[in-house]
Parts: C-alpha cells; structure tokens; sequence
C-alpha cells in the first residue's frame, strides 16, 4: 500500500484534516482569536483528528503567534499544519516572502495549495501554464528539502478536469514527482455532483495517494465527500461543524459517523467517536454560533421524535425510526414532552434529582399531568431546562420559595419624539420574612427589570454569585399570533455563569410579565445550585 | 410515457410537492397557526409548486379550518393535498375514522401512507403482512371510487427493500393495481445512501410513476433525492426550507435549482426560479425562524465572498468562483454591495406609487442607500410590505405625516402575586395642528398602547375605518440574542381591514418602542390607503 500513516493510530484508514481555524475561518460571522485556536486546537486533539490547518501565516502574520503558542500544546493524536500557495511567478521558492512565513510556522506538515484549472493558471494568475507547473513542482521540492510533510491542495481540481483532463492531472503529477506526500482534489467551488467526484477521483488514482476537499454550495458537501472516500481517497479535509466561506466546508461531524459506522472506514482512535456530540458543542461555544440543532449526528434534534406514531414505534423497535443508536456519537434520544414518550422521558430528565425515580413514580404522573395542561397554555419545557429542574422539585418536594415578588412595576416612558424611550423597573422582594426594594432603569423594559430584581436581591443573597450570572439569549416567540397585540408571548431565557448554562421559560399575555417569570427562575436556579455546592453535607 | 400532469405547467418534467405544511411542522420548535399556514400556502403557489400537502385533518382537527379557509384562495399554479394512513386493521376504509376527516378536507388530491417495511408492519403496527397489502389496496381503492387523485407513500420503502424486496415491491404493486397515481418512495429515517436510492428507484421502476421523499439524518437529503430523479422519479417531495423531524426533510430550495440549472429537469414554471430567494424569506419569517444564511443557494452568504483572493477571481472571471449565476435563482453576489439587483426590486415595489420609477430613478438609489442603512440596524422590509410602501413614498416626495406621537407612556403594573397583571397605556397624538390624548388599559402593554393610540386618533379621523382594522399577526424576533435582555427585537404586525392585509415592522432595543414603530406605520398606510380611495380625483 503506498498510503504512508503519518499519525501513530493504529487500524485508521482515513486520514482527517480539520480546516475549521484557516477555510474555516473564511465564514462570515466566524473570527477567532489565538485564544480560540487553541482551545479548538485541544477539542479536535480530544477528537482524535490527524491534522489541524492552523492557519495561513503568509497572508496573516498573526496565524504566526498561534503556531508559536501551539507548540507548547501536549497534543495527543493531532499534528498541525500551516497553509500557503505555491511560490509567486518569476522567483525561486526560497525567494518568496510567504513561503518564508509558512516555514516559519514550524509545523510538521504543510498544505501548499496550487491551480488545476487551466482557465485559473491563464486568466486569474496571468501565468503561462508551463509555468505553473514548474511553480508547483519546485514549491513541492523545496518544502520537502526542508523536511516538511507535504499535503498538495489541487484548487478547482474537478473544474478543471471536466475542462481540461490532462492539464489537471499533470498538475498532480507534477506535485507528486516532486515529493508531494498527498494529493488533495478541491471542489473550490463546492457545485460539482458525487458523480464527477468519482469520476476525477478515479481518474487520478495513479497520481499517488489522495485526498478530497469539497464545499457545500449544491449541498452536496457530505455527499461529494463520502463519493471521493468510496472512490479511493484516503485523507479527507473539510472543518468540523461544516464552517467555511458562501455554504460552508464539508461538514467533518456528518460525514465521520457515516463513515465509521455504516462504511466501516476508521477515521478517528478507538472510542473516540462518541466524544463527537460533546467536541462538537466545545468547539461551536469557542466559536460563538449556536451549536447546530438539526445538523445530522450531532443536532439536538437529530433523535428527538415528536410524532406520536414515532415515538411509539421507537419504544417496540428502536431501529424502527432512527438511522443509528445516538449514544454511538454520543447524542441522546429525545422524546419531546407530550405523548407517549412523555412519562419515560420526564422520568429520564427527574433522575439527576432523585435517582429513585421511574416512570411510574407517583411524583412523574403528577408531573406529566402539570406539563400537559401547562403546555396546552403555552409553556414549552423542551428547552428550558432550568425551568424544567424547578417545576420537578416540587413536583418531588423538594423546593422551597427562596425570594417572592410582592409587587413590580415598569414604565416605558417616551417623553419626546418617538425613537427617544427610557424604562424604569421597580420591584419589590420578599425573602426570609423581609422587603427590600430595587430599582433600576434600562434602555429596554426587560432589562430595567432585571437589573432592579437583582439590586433586590443582594442584601439577601449577598455571597451566591448573582451578580456573576449573564443572560446569554432571549427569545420571544407569540404563541397565537391570530389576536394581534393581545396574544400570548413566551420568553426563552438562556443564563450562564460561566460554567453552567441554563435555559429558563415563562408565558403570558404581558411579554413582561413573561420576561419577570423567566428571570425568577433563572435566578432561583442559580441559588439552589450555589446552595447545594455550598451547604449539601447540611442536608 | 405513463406520467400524467396534474398541473397545467407546460414543459414541467418534475413534479414538486410541498410538506412545509404537514412534516416541516414535526420539526421542532415549528408550529404554524391556520393564518401562518395560508400565507405559506400563497408563497408556495407563487413560487409554482405543483402540491401543497396542507395537513393531517385525521390526526389534527384543526386542519380542517384550515382545509376550509384554503378553499377561497385563488392558486395560480399549486394544489392542495391532505395527507393520511392507509385504513385501521379490521375495518373497511368508509368505516375508518380518520380517513373521513382526509375526505372532509375537500382537497383534489390525497396522500396515503402505508407501511413498506416488513418489521413495520408486524412489529409496530401489529398486523399480518397480507393484511398491510390489503390495507393499502383497499384504501387506494377507496379514495379513487371518491375522485381523488392518489399519491401513495411508501413509508420505509428502502430500508424495506434492503431487508426484504419482494415484500416492498409488492406493497407498491398493492397501491398500484388499485389506481394510486403516485407511487413514492420514502426514506423515512433518512439514513440510506443515495446509491441506496439509485437501486431502490430501479427495482421499483416498472411499478408505476414513482416520486421520492428522503430526510437529512445524515446529510444526504439533497443527494437522495437527486439521485432518485436521476434514477426516474418524475415527482419529488420535500419542504421547502427543510424544515421536519430531526435533521428534517429535503431541503427543496437547495433541489431544485440543481435539477433545473445543472440536470435541465423543469420544475417551476418558467421564470419561476428567480423568485426563490424572496420566497425563502417569506416562508421563514411566516415561520419566525431566521433565514437560513448558509443555505445553497438561497443562503444570504452563499455568494458572499470574503477571501480578497476569491473577490479578486470573481472580479476577472464571474464563475471562477462562483458555481452558478445567483441572479438565476434571485440571490446575489455579496461584495457587489448590492446595487443592480437591489435597485431593480426596488423599481418593481414601488411601481405603483409611480409607474414611471426605473431602477436608476434618483429616489430608487436614495431608497436604496436608506435600505442598506436601516438593513444594517436590523430592519427587514421583505415582509413587511406596508412599513415599505411608506418608506419609498417618502422617498418618491409622495408623503406627509398624518399624526405624530407627542409622547406617550406605558406602565406594567403588577401590584400582588405575580400573575396578576394590568397594562396601561397612555398617548398624546398631535395632528392638524391640535393635539389629543387617548388612554387605555389592556392584558400586555403592546395592546394597552394599541387601543390608547386610536381613542387618540379617532377625533381626527372619524371616517376612516381606524376601528375596523385588527391586528391579525404579531411576531418578535430577537435581533441578536447574545446580549440577553439588552439585545434589539424586531416587531412585524400584520393587520387587515376585511379586504387588505398589510404587514409593519418596528426595530428597538425596547420591545414597546418598536411596536410603537409598526403600530404607528399599520395606521398611517390605512389612512393613505383610505384617503386614496375617498379623493383620489382631487390630486
């Protein structure tokens, strides 16, 4: 087999290349800084990937820090790579000043992307196309003198194969006979169907050993990858949670399972596969987007069942409406609230309270009953679990009132032109048999009101972290919007305190009054959570 | 050829039938009212589906109102489908509960389901293998004898056909041989590969016109469905935005550009295409989720470029970096900034103020220029028709304030427990010179604000049917919700006077503000549109 394993993992038959810190990066909305690399860096060696394209130290000098920074990481099974283009027109490799940055990065291996297309090479490059071989094949050359593991990145590898075959290949085989260690064929342009992706896979099979990169403009990201895979390619580039420019990268945690489970292809150390669901949550945090509910594998909605029917065919067969055991990437199935699956899943998420439970729990029908009529108001506890936590307490008994609102008030006030508005909250708190008043003002009601409810707070719960709680999302969703003005809102809530993340709900026909109930829970979460830290040896 | 047209489209090799409606709604986090669901019927028809599967009146009574209410709109192209099972074991279908309810919607054609996959029938439903084939035959039969075109859904057909062919083939034969018009081929848990499809498509070939309908579990919606058109399928099933359970449907908007522009099978009528952008958006505000920026195709990034070196290729050569046209499918390219296709939306909107505007019309680039602007604040005026009908008469010199807000004052009362709460509003309207003041009180403060600011107008516009316009819809969106209760929301009120139906739209930090904003625009066009009709020779 001529396929070099360069990574010490036995039984692995696809090399994986996450590209999330450089094509990655290229995503609108996606910035990060090095403190973000290398916290990704750590979750994709957690993962068990082989390489981390760390950057373009070329065209960003500070991707440079980054590679300096990285070095001291004690990585596991990950080596990292820097990313670059072959040597500019007209000059020798050790002449250009961005070939100079890329081995300054001091990486293992390096990715030196060149231009497969003819049309590229003569009207966007300007150079003949003799001419962009040799630049290819001396950059490859030079890179290896120096000792690099060389990947080469053949950009627009299959637009240029349907335009011109032999020009394409006989840029991989000038990248090849010069060393080249990989030869990876891009689908720059993320449009072309798994068929064509076969078809220049296979046709390029002689070249040496290949990889394929692919984008997901005809949504076909996933589908282009596992085709080049199936065709013959052993190292597999794309970016964890399909970030990238326009539609994105092939999106490495829905091909991986697929891969692994159903084409019985490696990709990752034994066992590791089911830390997916977690890294890939690690790495959408660092990377401030929300973690991609409907994605497949590792969506929080990709095994939860709302279908009654469903839910009750997955209780006689599991197999019978889910594609994979969940545990396997480490998702779980959901059963959404309601329904049959209500009571076994109401029982599942009570467990952490009282182990003791079951779905036959008196406290569980009780609980099951309240969620029912609550629902059919409005409520919705799929998401908000912190809300959930309180109303399973008392459910349990085991829940006492830390603070109670005795009254609030907040006015929106707009004295001038419209466009002009100040809000002020008042509320007062009772807690342990005293009052206390807080006041506050805010740019909108909401916020008034949560600033006043905590400047309430503090003199009760003085050393609890309240003031270390931040609200992360708000959501509002109008439940009936058939009654205009005078629907029902619900408000979503997300807290954190840097360490823990809750969700909690509230409804109303007042969306302040729903925002106050979601704050109450919210912090009354968060007491209970410092009190059993603190106090739970009491107890 | 055996497939017969439905649809009065001519040239329309592909069938499309729409399910946004029926499986987009297990999504989670999807839930539409009847008014949601007729405005996605209408975007659907404008965009010229061939079906829309409106519902599941067996298991969903309030379907029915929608069914009935569907009835008086006037589709161009589209049609109407309900969707059901095959009937109950051990009774004849004219007995079966659920498929009267199928019968009462009135709708041209019905969808069956019926169960394909051998374990599905004797380990979920519980019944005699003879006895699906049956069910299935019988029901087909049953709702032929009523006039309806059939469309026959072979639930787990490809997982059937891998473990046991015969028996899934002749479950197509079953529904076949009794009249069903469609027979289509459901990869229900989503899972299988499209070489999978390829096969399934091919073995069933000669039972009948077949369709396909897949889901996304993992990552291969797209895939499979374009294989099964490429295999045969003459009819293609899927949402338009993928909404559905778990990873969701196929994602018709990714689908059918591929099958009109890169495998030349129509679709759409014929000019069609070009409006799916802007129907993408309606349905995904209808919805209240955001709009799928990454989205092939239809995405707000997906021709947006970041990279210099890809602004640079696309400046030279357009498809160096881009795979299709976006034009084709009424996106566009990013770092244009817009201009051309922007400008000429905007001609084609504001046409009837002026029919002369032209998209290079001084007040089109002004507008253009405000857009952008306001865009960028958070404003979105692609559903909101009625905010944008007052913005270009501003823009066009063919406007004057009618009222203006003094000031005003809203107060959220809670005086006791929480949970009991009274809203009050109070609004001093300035116009022709005198100023009024209107108080009221209401369940939420938007609706304290609403009724207030009426009692104020009515002195002055007496005459003009200010009380008979109502608010029939009142969606919120969190703009950016990272900054918890600080963050700027985005109010759309829909409103109708009987005959009209208009959409606002308001943007604040504070919730109340920017309901202020579209209340306040909901009015103002109701006046134009008022003194329009009752002056119109005095101008």
């Amino acid at each position: 087999m001529r396929y070099t394993r360069f990574v010490n993992i036995q039984d692995l038959q696809i090399e994986i290349l996450d590209t999330t810190l450089r094509d990655g990066a290229q995503g609108e909305g996606i910035s990060f800084s090095v403190q973000d690399k290398l916290g990704i860096v750590r979750a994709l060696d957690d993962l068990g990937v082989s390489w981390i394209e760390g950057g373009n130290p070329g065209s960003n000098p500070k991707d440079l820090e980054f590679f300096r920074r990285a070095e001291a990481l004690d990585l596991k099974t990950a080596r990292l790579c820097a990313f670059g283009a072959t040597r500019k027109k007209g000059i020798r490799p050790q002449e250009d000043p961005f070939l100079k940055a890329l081995l300054e990065a001091g990486t293992q291996g390096v990715v030196i992307f060149g231009k497969s297309w003819d049309l590229h090479v003569t009207e966007v490059l300007g150079a003949a196309l003799d001419e962009n071989l040799a630049m290819i094949a001396e950059t490859v050359q030079y890179l290896k003198d120096q000792g690099k593991i060389v990947i080469f990145d053949a950009e627009h590898f299959f637009d240029g194969w349907k335009g011109n075959p032999d020009y394409a290949l006989g840029t991989l085989e000038a990248a090849a006979s010069a060393g080249a260690d990989r030869l990876v064929l891009c689908d720059t342009n993320g449009g072309n169907f798994p068929e064509t992706i076969t078809a220049g896979v296979r046709a390029a099979l002689s070249a040496g050993s290949l990889g394929i990169h692919v984008h997901n403009d005809a949504d076909l990201g996933t589908a282009g990858s596992l085709a080049g895979v199936l065709a013959g390619c052993e190292h597999l580039q794309g970016t964890l949670l399909g970030f990238g420019e326009r539609c994105g990268n092939a999106a490495l945690a829905a091909i991986i399972p697929s891969l692994e489970l159903k084409l019985a292809r490696r990709c990752l150390p034994v066992g590791n596969l089911e830390r997916l669901f977690e890294v890939t949550r690690r790495v959408a945090e660092i990377a401030n987007v929300g973690a991609p509910e409907n994605m497949p594998y590792v969506g929080s909605h990709a095994f939860s069942h709302k279908a009654g029917m469903h839910s009750d065919g997955i209780l006689k067969i599991r197999p019978s409406f889910e594609h994979i055991d969940p545990a396997l990437v480490g998702n779980r199935r959901r059963f959404l609230m309601s329904e049959v699956g209500g009571r076994a899943a109401i029982a599942e998420r009570t467990k952490k309270l009282d182990p003791a439970v079951t779905k036959d729990h008196p406290a569980v029908r009780a609980l099951a009953d309240q969620l029912k009529t609550l629902e059919a108001e409005g409520w919705q506890f799929e998401a908000a679990d912190g809300s959930f936590d309180l109303l399973a307490r008392r459910a349990l008994g085991k829940y006492r009132p830390l603070f109670k609102i005795d009254a609030y008030r907040v006015v929106s006030e707009h004295p001038g032109d419209p466009g002009i508005s100040c809000c002020y909250a008042w509320v007062k708190v009772r807690a342990d048999g005293n009052q206390e008043i807080g006041a506050a003002e805010g740019p909108g009601p909401v916020n008034a009101l949560d600033r006043a409810l905590r400047k309430a707070l503090v003199p009760f719960f003085s050393n609890f972290d309240i003031e270390k709680v931040r609200l992360t999302d708000f959501k509002v969703r109008v439940i009936d919007g058939k009654d205009g003005t005078a629907a029902k809102v619900r408000v979503l809530i997300e807290s954190t305190d840097g360490l823990e993340t809750w969700t909690t709900v509230g409804v109303s026909e007042d969306i302040i009054e729903a925002s106050r109930a979601a704050l109450v829970d919210s912090l009354e979460y968060k007491l209970i959570s410092v009190i059993e830290r603190r106090f739970k040896g009491l107890f």
